[in-house]
């Protein structure tokens, strides 16, 4: 079911400035019997990525029921789109704009449902650094559909990603930990790549079990030391990398360890 | 009036991979008594673009078609949007998408019938350098919605950007020419920026007029030293930059004359 600014209608305006400049952020997310997953923490992102882009977010519980309303009755998704509304021409931002909210919901992807290991690659592309939209999950994602057609293998589930200084920032739609004689790393993301609610209720859950994380700018070879790898995202949970390329590892223990404190509660 | 893949209305899907990633580019351009100004020059540039986002390209004449029907009776904007077409959820090409077309038509904006000197600024924002996307006008363009809120002043016609290595690029809808003794000078744009129909027949315009260009790396001091410095694009034409936050300049002849080049023919 699709739903556009509180009406079940699937369009939206042609001049919406969502499609002319990518001028909106977007959330995707679990539902679980017509419920949001996460709910708290996706707002809280969904609020502080408006703010980045100085566009207003709709209330928390109007928004809510517009996801609780579009979503599937089992298992689903739900993907939130926020623009900053129709504009006329230039990119300058109109005095009185109404946002467009876009609520798409559809049936949980089979690969969302598996908890099995998986393989990826390395991007070709690197990723370009602008700090004033660093982990921001806006709709400019561009690099991502050029890195994610690098590849159609199937058996082939992620790519990873390095800006052009070489420092590894994350998945083409994941974020990347890893782990290394009991403490875990992950990808600073100060410069690009988006910081996804996954990666914060692990770096939560962390905290909580007293795991040390190392968040700073690592080289694909720290990553290829560690001892487990995985990737997150708030449909996959976490999963284990078993192959990278030519690389393979066993597992550790951490992906179960992990997977667990991720669904610690669904608020 | 607004036409969407070849009919009169004025919405798309709310899937469009537009909208979901601005996976698309875009052109505008002048009409004048509903014909396109300039348009071997604007498809030849689409579909360079479209072939750098690995998107068919409409054929040419079916494309003009649809701009004359869209087009205002006297002069006119036209702006073109392609987009990969509708998509399910992630960033994989679907292996059979249909494009969509979106043509928005205007009448032309009064700061665009100006033929009057202007003033501009020095952006805050830094442009991010991704060479896999350098030069194409795809609809990933937050950066330039952020550069052009930074000011309000109606005076401020343009703001001028460089990357984040200090390296001048562009304006945020414009591109950026300047004359010193007798030879012109525009940044390269391999690592950001848009490559404009505007620059573009004005570097051939000085070609056949055996005028020098530079095409290079320059920093804003290399600008602020200029005899005369321009901004243009299809629709202003090129316009001298009379003011720059405080450095001005007196004209000294360039404008008239690049402007007198750029429709040397219209075709």
């Amino acid at each position: 079911m699709i739903r556009v600014n509180g009406l079940a209608i699937d369009s939206i305006h042609a001049r919406d400035r969502g499609l002319a400049y990518g001028d909106g952020v977007f959330r995707t997310l679990r539902t679980e019997a017509g419920q949001p997953v996460w709910w708290a923490d996706h707002y809280a992102r969904l609020e502080a990525d408006c703010s980045v882009l100085m566009l207003d977010c709709p209330d928390q519980n109007t928004l809510r029921d517009e996801v609780c309303r579009a979503a599937e009755a089992g298992q689903g998704v739900v993907k939130i789109i926020l623009t900053r509304g129709v504009g006329m021409r230039g990119y300058a931002v109109p005095e009185a704009s109404a946002n467009t909210c876009v609520v798409l919901a559809s049936a949980m992807p089979q690969h969302a449902k598996s908890l099995g290991d998986i393989r990826a690659r390395w991007c070709e592309l690197k990723l370009a650094r602008q700090p004033r939209l660093a982990g921001v999950k806006h709709l400019n994602r561009l690099e991502n559909v050029l890195a994610r057609a690098e590849w159609d293998e199937p058996d082939i589930f992620e790519g990873l990603l390095c800006d052009d200084q070489g420092a590894i920032v994350s998945g083409v739609m994941s974020n990347v930990f890893w782990a290394k004689q009991g403490e875990l790393f992950t990808p600073d993301l100060s410069q690009c790549g988006v910081a996804g609610v996954a990666r914060m209720r692990l770096l939560r859950a962390a905290a909580r079990r007293g795991i040390r994380v190392h968040i700073d700018r690592f080289t694909p070879a720290d990553l290829l030391a560690a001892d487990e790898v995985m990737i997150c995202n708030s449909l996959i949970g976490v999963r284990r990398v078993a192959r990278l390329d030519d690389t393979t590892w066993l597992p550790a223990g951490w992906t179960l360890l992990l997977n667990d404190a991720l669904y610690d509660n669904l608020d």
